[in-house]
């Protein structure tokens, strides 16, 4: 009951399990309030006429079609949602829901198989526009909703619809000279439909995605027809160098982590090593220098892009929250394809820092952007400008139904295993389960590191073990051993009912510096403490202290303090540092003397709590003094 | 036969004056490539249907409006330039080219006064959309290209069709009951009504104007129905605030400046005493916080804007071309109304560092955006990217007429003057007259700071010479007698003709660090030389040298070096620096050792010039070692 389940035949390292149960803690909490999220999402959906579009296409009300024409895709995320969220907390309300919406496309889906809300209300031709109409996008959506919805609940009203439109992809699609050759502006369907041939066995969707991953890179988007005074750059569209040839990742975020994570799945079904390598290049260019510290990548608001490496500047931090998420499900997949602990720690990273922040704490509202530094006085310019504070919804409403999908399926994430053992990955308190081998994790992380690993049934037989010690964990022990970071402490032997392992994992407070090549940051730390990347924020700074004239000491040691009544349970650091005195004009003489600082105390909370009290002004990155 | 000429009831410091004339010298030279490109800029104009436009318009020509709603204002800028040069060195062809689009505008203007070509070739209503249409904003610019050809040619073809459509602007708008109250989303009419008020004498140009001033900052955008998924925030449209009230500049740079210069006009000629201090608070707070260390404006490329205070980013600076000429036109009317230094400081860093640097040296190609970092590997994604290199024209085309225009009318910022006296500016070998008071200036500024003015002709009667002391210019003398910088050398006597008055001005390199809330330039210096900013390009640096890694060393002494063979002349600026040894991963502990260095030599060019070689990386902000 994973998002990602790699065919007997795939070439990966580690297998997905099936029996992980989050039990009470950091995450269950958050579950449960997605849960919440999940009918309140409805209604947003509802409201904006995201619903009433699939319906009118089904002939079961009447109307004009709303919106942009990807409406459908955040409908399907949102069934996606659905579908994981029975899996993980079985619901009537929530089976109803996929049955309805089941019957609702198929009767909006057309004899041919082809389905599109915005495309068939509108009586236009499929595929007239596809660099920019998302139809292969939706469809992509569509093709994950349904095969969740298969593995979660058994339903297959979905599944059906999902495989006469693969079918008719299949039929339409391809490098045959019968066959159409554009893509679609907007990757997705790359991942749906690798998914789609999992599920079904049907060969042909794995080579229609092995199609559009190789066919992209060599200029289709300039010969569709693509505005060039908009975004002319085949960049954009992931369309300027064939995959097996880029170095690294480019343009549009979300469109190229998403293409990214979908070469993975066809590198992984197809035992394609090059193409696994050159995916392993451009993941490795995107960490070194194109990431934020918080996970975060993309940080241009025009074209909602990457920069160049090293254009990471934290206060026009374009970081959408989709992109962190696409981010987490391309380093899932390679994960699963070479085992390596550093794309653990990758969506450790991203789960904490860069997915969660885009959601609040306690309602169901939603960042698209998320900034790493909001000034005093800022004021938002664009609806989705984290400066007017979280939102309920968006025009552009990926995010929020991308969020839904995400955590209703975060046990997946926790570990993998197969008859041979078991290898956890996140740490929360769970019960995991690979065959025989089962066991139970108890832990307060991520305010605390201490992790105890209860096994509940065994094999009579020696298995392993394998927990993940993140890189930032130096000093980290298992039973009193020392055990590098960045690097899994594995335990194989014959395991008893009843006993325990033991992993403690430090959790000081540490300040980190950026790349010397990182121009938006120099001079400043980042604070970071065990998952958790911190920032200041205005409520818990001196009264009337202005959030950039805020410097801190990085020789002064940071105390922690846990305060179960502040933002839903944080550990918060106190830091000593000083605030400037009042500048005059904006450009001085090197070496003329900088404006004076007085001490004071700054307190830091985790950075995925800010703009839980209101759009205060908040950084990430501080000056040192 | 300036741009800007009060009227007599006008409450200003300072008068311009009309017998200004470059001599040979750098700005002189300029000039020559700038009357090249005019002929070029029109070929390009009439490519892109912009002349056709109101041609068909004008029913001399058949076929269909081209291009974007403001395309009429593209060649009225160009006319405005046309008009200025016919001023500066009179040529028939250029009059020609006045009065055969005065025939033109004449047969293309409704009976009713109104004219825009792509609202009437379309058949659309006139003002159904004005928060969009750019319909005054077009007639703005008709205005001042109208006034400028009355001022420099005494042809009326021109200023009777403004005139026309000022009387149709002024029976249509107000804040009467039967008047419409809208207002255009992109202010420059009010500019362009104060000067055709101050040509014809018609009063209601300037109540109008006042109007329109006045108007702005009470909501009118979102009662207009404008696109909030678009530029929601009335700062866009800079109706965020009263005028009166604003403490700063925010949102869309081009128009918030341009709407300030406007105000600024209102209030000279209105002697509105709030009002002038209002936008002089305003420029101050742009000075302080939102202005790079080159003069440029604008931070932001969403929205073309000024982000907040302080957010002044190097590599995604926006600072676009026109920002920089409308803030040297809001300089100057702030020059005239006060007297004060600091405002022609500011034209000569504008004009050196922010203008130029829009305009190749030897051929008519230009930036929109201009970046103060171009990254090694950096490549366009937008149109207008400066990553590109220069380019010949734009889809959308604002800058390059204005930049022809702003060249063809420089003599007018050289110097005001009275029947009392000359107060000089800017410095360029010049002839300037105000009455029966003639000098010649001679220098080779910006390479020299030697400026010697020779009396040419003089008044039996004391008057003044005053000499700007640019704020830069620390140890300055007058006839070896020192003078502070930031003020005015004054010689106050009877003088006789050929007698020398002269001013030295030392030009050491000058290291400049930014205010200390500058995120973006923390650990950087900037180099000054004179008037002229500094940087590093490629071409300049050791072989293979990546500019990121690059390193200045504050400590060492630059050394000028005069280069007639490169770039039309520079003086270069020799720097000792480092060049930083490859870095492994992206975030690293604060006290963990930095990357090595070893020893570099870096070579510094005027900002102006770079982009003449290709487009290289470049950049304007130095980390030091």
């Amino acid at each position: 009951m994973t998002p990602v389940s790699p065919s007997p035949a795939a070439t990966v390292a580690l297998r997905p399990l099936d029996g992980a149960r989050l039990a009470d803690g950091f995450w269950a909490r958050r579950a449960v309030t997605n849960r919440a999220a999940i009918p309140v999402g409805y209604d947003r959906l509802a409201k904006v006429g995201s619903i009433a579009n699939l319906r009118i296409a089904a002939g079961s009300q009447a109307g004009e079609a709303a919106g942009q024409s990807f409406r459908d895709s955040d409908v399907y995320k949102w069934l996606e949602a659905v579908a994981w969220e029975h899996g993980r907390d079985p619901d009537p309300a929530l089976l109803a829901w996929l049955r309805e919406f089941g019957g609702t496309l198929a009767a909006a889906q057309r004899k041919d198989g082809y389905l599109n809300s915005a495309i068939q209300i509108c009586g236009e031709e499929p595929y007239a526009a596809l660099w920019m109409s998302h139809e292969h996008y939706c469809a992509g959506h569509l093709f994950q909703a349904a095969v969740a919805a298969a593995r979660a609940t058994g339903e297959t009203g979905l599944l059906e619809v999902a495989t006469r439109f693969g079918d008719h992809l299949a039929d339409t699609f391809g490098p045959g000279a019968d066959l159409r050759p554009e893509l679609d502006g907007h990757p997705v369907v790359e991942m749906g439909l690798v998914e789609l041939y999992r599920q079904t066995g049907e060969r042909r969707y794995l080579d229609l995605a092995r199609h559009f991953v190789d066919a992209r890179g060599h200029g289709w988007a300039a010969k569709s027809g693509f505005d060039p005074s908009h975004y002319g750059d085949p960049a954009h569209y992931s369309d300027r160098v064939p995959v097996r040839e880029a170095s690294t990742v480019e343009g549009h975020a979300v469109r190229a982590i998403y293409f990214a994570a979908g070469a993975t799945d066809v590198a992984i079904e197809t035992g394609d090593a090059e193409l696994l390598a050159a995916v392993r290049r451009q993941y490795d260019a995107m960490r070194r220098g194109k990431q934020h510290v918080t996970g975060a990548v993309g940080s241009r608001w025009d074209g909602e892009a990457f920069g160049e490496a090293y254009e990471l500047p934290p206060d026009r931090a374009y970081a959408e929250t989709c992109a962190a998420i696409g981010a987490m499900q391309w380093a899932w997949r390679l994960l699963l394809a070479t085992g390596e602990p550093q794309y653990a720690d990758q969506i450790e990273l991203l789960l904490y820092n860069a997915v969660l922040p885009g959601v609040s704490l306690t309602d169901a509202d939603y960042f698209y952007v998320n900034t790493l530094h909001r000034r005093t006085g800022a004021r938002g310019d664009l609806e989705r400008s984290p400066a007017h504070g979280r939102r309920p919804w968006f025009n552009c409403a990926c995010c929020p139904p991308n969020v839904m999908r995400t955590l209703a399926s975060l046990p997946a994430y926790l570990a993998t295993g197969t008859a041979d053992g078991l290898q956890v990955h996140q740490y929360a308190p769970a019960s995991l389960r690979a065959g025989e081998f089962a066991v139970d994790v108890d832990t307060a992380y991520p305010w605390d590191g201490q992790v105890t690993v209860t096994v509940r049934e065994a094999p009579p037989r020696e298995v392993e073990l394998a927990l993940r010690v993140p890189d930032w964990a130096q000093g980290s022990t298992l039973d009193g051993r020392p055990v590098p970071a960045g690097a899994y402490a594995r335990v194989r032997r014959v395991f008893r009912a009843g006993e325990q392992v033991s992993l403690d994992l430090p959790m000081p407070a540490r300040l980190l510096v950026a790349d010397d090549r990182v121009d938006a940051t120099r001079g400043c730390v980042a604070v970071a403490r065990g998952p958790l990347v911190y920032t200041i924020e205005q409520p818990d700074q001196p009264d009337g202290a202005v959030l950039e004239d805020l410097r801190i000491d990085p020789s002064a040691p940071l105390h922690p303090e846990h305060r179960s009544d502040l933002l839903d349970g944080v550990t918060v650091l106190h830091a000593e540092g000083a605030v400037l005195e009042p500048a005059g004009s904006p450009y001085r003489a090197y070496g003329a003397p900088a404006p004076r600082t007085r001490p004071a105390a700054l307190t830091l909370v985790p950075y995925y709590a800010w703009a839980n009290r209101g759009p205060h002004p908040m950084r990430v990155w501080i000056p040192t003094i």
